[in-house]
């Protein structure tokens, strides 16, 4: 636990004096005040992390996190459990939706196994952080002992102090694992306190019976298992995922480092829940880059205060909306440092 | 009006067979499917318009058209109108918010004069189709001639016909103009026949009072001039402008040219009205980049049946929204060229 306090205890406050300068030089650009919507904002937020009101971003990093989840056996999945170590391979091949849009935006993916559930070849881009070979069946039991959901935690800060050496000036939270909307569901119904029925979807895509069932099996676990919406590494352990917590640990050693987290969707919003419920000063590092498909999303963003910047209906996870959002962080960066002055360009202002 | 009848009677509808070849190849890349959800309707919507089932964008052409307004003399704008020009020339230096956006997603930008009110210094990449002097005070009779409205959209498609020859995989549409809010608002109540209040906004940041002196202008603009909203060259012609009707002939131009057309925001949406009265034909070519903070844009959009990629609340046009939108098109089609399949990345189906 002690990393984990280590990190929470150097989160700082955002640098405001970064943020005012940012904020007087968005005001002289040759444009209508408020004109960039969004993507005036953005850059007032990364130069408040970044302590520099004309922040860059250069190195980019996707932080795609995998692991199997016991109660996949529920059959709360429309996938079978052999496609997380399968598409663990894909990712290091470059074939999946991940890999593609990190090549788009010049984003490196750090692929870790948080917790597969079987042995994986080694391979030199591959994060071997691995936990258990997955979680337990949380309808039946805790889905980990309170050690491994601190396990995990850490080992997400580590992937990004080990990456740090290469580079990280904003980074993108990604997951994988056959199964982990349902512990993200109940993460999600426990910590924001919400019903479970508006906080569960359908996932890679169940039926309507499948859907029943899935909220049926996540009931059970919260009868089960009881977690302590107060004591997030509780709820974590209980009815949580090894890569959830990995996320939270990147969440919070993003924070640690001054680096914009830009978190993709459900899944990543659940771990946000348990890094934000660990320590609230973890908030103004957190851009949303998009709104999912999944129900519970919107409710998590909610709560959290973020809005996203796109609605584009994604709900394949890996950092997928992570990277597209990352890029449009770039964007807005851009447009700061390089648009002209009303003053340089002899643009007349408001009448 | 023979360059327009002859755009008209060239458009066609999209190939059935390559729409049919690329959603096949979508079904089958690794991911559940819809789970990319927008980004796999839109490459199969270019495949068809492309007539090619696996298409790509290397040349992507923004069109930024630049007029002034009789109108803009009634205080219906924050900016005053020698701003029109002034913009110009930060469009022609690099400077302005477009160049920005254009450079990062490495696409060229051809700035035109559609009716610029002063004479503009020659420039080798400003493109001189000045129809007139600005159009005239609307609010006091017709805003143009039916003649420079037919004008107007014929300079568009020479606007894209010229610019063929350096290829165009790709384009989207932008606008510059002082006032030119109202003449869109002025089209969009027309030609949708919705209430004024409802499509006419801020602009570039009107007061309460401005924005109700707006809505008295436009209104005095319809009773003066009386346009036949059956009659989409009368509509430009009365309430219109040179820019916008610069943009639907660019717009049909595109639909024409099999060219994939990311629409911009309000101003843009106005013109695509203008293009989808004169031949409804060209709406399954029209992509919507963003929804606007504009009021009437959301309005236009859900008329024409388009769900905007963005909601950023951008409201600067010049065709900011369009170049996002033409990335998220460019990563839309990457995903479906590059992602592996289930078969070639040997991951299981669904249970």
């Amino acid at each position: 636990m002690d990393k984990i306090n280590h990190a929470i205890a150097s989160i700082k406050p955002l640098d405001k004096g970064a943020m005012e300068e940012a904020k007087i030089r968005q005001d002289s650009l040759t444009k209508p005040q408020g004109a960039l919507g969004q993507l005036e904002s953005l850059p007032i937020q990364v130069a408040g992390i970044k302590r520099n009101p004309k922040p860059r971003i250069a190195q980019k990093v996707i932080f795609t996190l995998t692991a199997d989840h016991g109660v996949a056996q529920e059959g709360v999945s429309a996938y079978p459990s052999e496609v997380t170590p399968q598409m663990v391979y894909n990712f290091l091949r470059g074939g999946a939706g991940i890999n593609v849009l990190s090549r788009l935006v010049g984003a490196r993916v750090v692929v870790a196994d948080l917790g597969v559930a079987s042995v994986l070849e080694r391979h030199s881009e591959l994060k071997d952080k691995k936990v258990a070979m997955g979680t337990q069946n949380m309808a039946k039991g805790p889905a980990m002992s309170r050690k491994e959901a601190i396990r995990s935690i850490e080992a997400g800060i580590e992937l990004v102090e080990e990456e740090l050496t290469r580079g990280i000036d904003i980074l993108g939270t990604g997951d994988m694992g056959i199964g982990n909307t349902t512990p993200s569901s109940a993460i999600t119904a426990v910590i924001i306190g919400a019903d479970l029925a508006t906080v569960t979807g359908r996932g890679t895509g169940l039926d309507d019976e499948g859907l029943k069932r899935k909220v049926n099996i996540i009931q059970r676990a919260l009868d089960v298992n009881r977690p302590d919406p107060k004591d997030p590494i509780d709820v974590l352990s209980k009815v949580g995922g090894f890569e959830i917590g990995g996320i939270a640990g990147v969440i919070l050693a993003g924070a640690k480092n001054r680096i914009p987290v830009v978190i993709d969707g459900f899944v990543s919003g659940a771990a946000a829940l348990i890094a934000t419920s660990l320590s609230s000063q973890v908030k103004p590092y957190l851009i949303a880059s998009h709104q999912s498909a999944e129900i519970g999303h919107k409710i998590i963003l909610e709560y959290l205060g973020l809005k996203p910047l796109l609605n584009l209906d994604l709900r394949l996870g890996e950092g997928t909306g992570a990277a597209l959002g990352i890029f449009l962080v770039e964007a807005s960066l851009k447009l700061l440092e390089e648009m002209a002055t009303f003053a340089e360009a002899g643009v007349s202002g408001k009448i």
